[in-house]
């Protein structure tokens, strides 16, 4: 796991990914690991969320840019729909966000 | 105000903005705004919202494009921080979102 070091969401093979996923915790939480991870020497970070904390994920991104590291660039956002299948075996969509900054 | 048939929004001078504002109310309220703005003849609405608003604000554009007017094209999404005056006179940052939706 000499890998995690840098990167705690590298995957299989390929190019890492450097994902931070929004939930409930406290915005500041979510911009440290943002900040972070461009600290540890990534180039690209992309922020994701879902539902309710899609408001979150751009206050993170707002927060990291204007507070933290003014010479990130957004590299895109893009939005979605995707598919959940509740306990009773029903389907509900929930819209996500995918916020992209690079160095 | 005979211009106000097809466009709630036109400003004084200029281009007519076609802006849909997203407070509270249900979601399908807003869906159903965008939809009435393309159906009246527009080529671009805007989506806008503030604060926790901001995950209606995606709700809307999912819905109606997955729903409604899947021919619609998304011409940007913007984030930004806007500043407000509290009731004390000490001032807060609230994130924003702005989507572009055009035929």
């Amino acid at each position: 796991m000499a890998n995690e070091q840098n990167n705690q969401t590298t995957p299989a093979a390929g190019k890492p990914e450097n994902v931070v996923y929004i939930g409930k915790k406290p915005t500041i939480n979510y911009v440290l690991a943002v900040v972070t991870q461009f600290n540890n020497g990534m180039e690209e970070v992309t922020i994701k969320a879902r539902g309710n904390s899609i408001s979150r994920a751009v206050d993170v991104k707002e927060i990291v840019i204007n507070r933290y590291l003014p010479n990130l660039k957004e590299r895109g956002i893009r939005t979605s729909s995707e598919e959940l299948v509740n306990e009773d075996g029903t389907k509900s969509k929930v819209s996500a966000i995918q916020i992209v900054l690079g160095k």
